[in-house]
């Protein structure tokens, strides 16, 4: 039984591949099943995505490296977006946005700090950098804002100018995103030193670069097929159970986009490396907003059925305000306890209940 | 004349529970006659409630004398707002809410820091305690935005959706409320030994604990009883002098029901126990919005005449948002000087201006 | 050539002063034209008032002097505005405000802190002052939020209680102003001693008091006259380019009125003086929001068509509250670095697309 396997029964939740495939195409069965089994097979591929990636950053070297981490590091959650899109489920695009960005504030964080609180009286981390965390979250909340507000102000009367700005802020967040990596891969790098490699050292276990791109590459196929079937068997799963589509993408297909990076910054605020946990779990959010979202906006005027804003609905936008709210205040003072990761949780819970009771045509 | 009297001229204010019972059993005077006697009259039964309540709590112990203090330090406001629950006065009982929030925070907090930089050039508190109160008063504001929001989303098409989530959330809040009291009175509570012990020495003079549980009841009976009087006046005051029934119960109720934390803060302050002073301003802000709150909302399915939800007003809303905004940046630096009360005070202002201003029928 | 015209080629600009009489009066040219070359002449002009300030509040000692430089820092938008104010322009004085905070605040010191922090890995500000410039700002916010909600409960119902509210939170506005000046000035003055001297110090150079009141009556009066052709043009201008007169008053006229902040500011960050940049910025913006808006509250019931009032445009009061929110953000660690400043420029450049993108008649 080879190392790696025997370190992560996640893994052996690959079984769901072939599961789900026989499931939707052989079975035919309902859509909770394929929904439940798709589920279950993105997360441990998601996983190796993130290892592979990791693995391979660890050979190129910082530079390239860490640009390669922050590039594909949320890979998964972006190509189930894709297959969103591609179908113009917009809405479930978008909720899987906001549910990438609160599920890993509120909850792997929250579930980092409650769980490391109970080892640790207080753990500490680089304020620095967490304050940089908190302003780059901060601008993620007033990208969602300003299209928001903007709707509420000119009705239905300016579509074209609603896209065109946009198209607009997107520009502006993926050069702030660059910025920042020009920050933290080079010009103030040995802010992030000690934990990027504490991080990469749990995760990865040897291997040359060619089993790295080899295993990148399935892994990657695995996600992009299983997002077939899960994004296929989210309506009809999300009726089924009289629950609205947003509420689906927000909490749902977010906790399964984002098992990964829950289990590592677990494992890492358990080790009391702070540092580590704030960044896989903040950094995926940033990612999330200043990266894949904008992405996103450009990849629909080439593969959606039509363009798609950055327009998202008013819960969503209160809901990532809030949760960068608390999440700011928790971060600014460079340590954590229990009873802030039970805050997080809290927040996420009375977010998830609100999410759930949402009509599902208020979108 | 007692030594607990001398100290305490507050309590000369007695006089006034027989004269609103003559007034309005015996003369039947004016609403308003009613209104100012009876609320004299609970400002010294208030402060006798939260004596005895400490008295008591010093004789039990640290772990049940704390949660003692927990649970019924606010025990006069919630009284008030079960009296006016039962009517079904429920504007009237989030008013209350609302004005023990923001009042704690921006009147007896902005006081206490006003007076004692007044004498003190710059004051400290601890960080983390203060960190803590500040993510807890984040979290009071959030529980109430999302229902808030949530009724904006829906309009009056999910009544039902609505008193559920209400319930949810208020279970939430009641959950990390115990979990707080874990952190103060157990897992954490050497941040704050130094200056519970302090407060209560300041408030306390001996007595047994049989002579405590008398007062406390009497006391209870007396808040009771004139809460009966006040909230039956409330109406035909507020109509009498033009002013909204809002503007009533988050100014003058939530000032009659605070009294007590008000001289009491200001006392730490004026003795540079800045602590002292944040844990009754702030944490009495908390206790109502995190315990006080849901019990109301679970009360509410018992007594009243119908169940009530955790809905406020859009300025209800608003208020709390911005005085939880400024204080968090307040308390962070764990540290206080005059100009900081001012702005406090400056807040209380412009949101009362606000209050009184709002037509009658706007709730 | 005089030593303050060598080092200060903008003093060059003065020729538009002649040029734009010419335009206006002579040639009767395109209003783009004068109000091209209006914008270009006030910048030096203001330079010049606030240079002469400097030099008189030198000449008068700490207390006269600094109160001087507290009221007269920024005469030029208040002379701009005044103006804007007797045409009975008030969206457009109502977006130079929100333009002179949120410029200020987003545009000059991000600009300082980029600049700074390229050739400085981390520039060090003290917090104490630091973090009353925060709770000022974030006063600043509450004062445009309160009028804003009101009226958006009370709709078009209430105008008289509307503008009875703005007068009462401009008396508010001015008290809290008045005593921070006693605080930085008196109280607390040790807090700010360095930076001020120091910043009056690259800015001033030398000449009697005679001279400084005959520069600054000169410059007042050129400003004046350069307003008057400024805001005659602002209309005709906004609507040959299209653009709605909001953007124009929040992004062009507030940057024309705050150029030598800008460059001020820039300096002081390029020498490593981050306090006096940030008191040039956020003092800025603080003066602006406390002190300029509420005197033009005032003098509209004196030299304007009808009064008014503090109610913003939902963009305007959106745009202020972002602003103020990541502000605080940067400000809270007392220090500042590169990333810090592109981050407020990106929210800068998103909020100027949106208001750039808003209908004409949005307002």
């Amino acid at each position: 039984m080879p190392v790696w396997l025997k370190d992560n029964w996640l893994l052996l939740l690959l079984v769901f591949v072939p599961v789900a495939l026989v499931l939707e195409h052989v079975v035919h069965a309902a859509p909770l099943a394929v929904f439940l089994a798709s589920s279950a097979a993105i997360i441990p591929l998601a996983a190796l995505m993130g290892r592979a990636t990791e693995r391979l950053a660890e050979q190129l070297g910082e530079g390239i490296g860490g640009l390669l981490n922050a590039t594909f590091g949320n890979a998964a959650e972006l190509i189930i977006a894709i297959v969103a899109l591609r179908a113009g489920y917009f809405d479930l695009v978008k909720a899987s946005i906001t549910g990438s960005i609160i599920g890993n504030v509120l909850l792997v964080f929250g579930a980092s700090a409650l769980w490391g609180g109970i080892k640790y009286e207080r753990q500490h981390f680089n304020q620095t950098a967490a304050g940089l965390s908190s302003t780059l979250l901060v601008l993620s909340a007033i990208s969602l804002f300003i299209p928001a507000i903007f709707h509420l102000i000119v009705g239905n009367t300016a579509a074209v100018s609603e896209r065109t700005l946009s198209v607009e802020i997107s520009v502006v967040l993926i050069l702030t995103y660059v910025a920042s990596l020009f920050f933290s891969l080079r010009t103030h790098k040995h802010l992030y030193v000690g934990e990027a490699g504490d991080h990469s050292a749990e995760l990865t276990h040897g291997g040359g670069s060619g089993r790295a791109v080899a295993l990148l590459l399935a892994a990657t196929a695995g996600v992009a097929l299983m997002s077939e079937l899960l994004v296929g068997a989210v309506e009809a799963t999300a009726e089924s159970f009289g629950m609205n589509q947003v509420f689906v993408g927000v909490i749902l297909v977010a906790l399964i986009g984002n098992a990964a990076e829950h289990s590592s910054a677990i494992l890492m605020a358990s080790r009391n490396k702070m540092d580590a946990a704030i960044t896989i779990a903040v950094g995926s959010s940033i990612q999330v907003a200043l990266f894949v979202a904008p992405v996103l906006v450009f990849l629909s005027y080439v593969v959606a059925p039509q363009p798609m804003d950055l327009r998202f609905t008013t819960l969503e936008v209160v809901a990532v305000g809030i949760s960068v709210w608390i999440m700011t205040l928790v971060a600014q003072d460079g340590e954590s306890h229990w009873m802030e990761g039970v805050q997080l949780l809290a927040v996420y819970t009375i977010l998830a209940f609100a999410f759930f009771w949402l009509p599902g045509g208020a979108h």
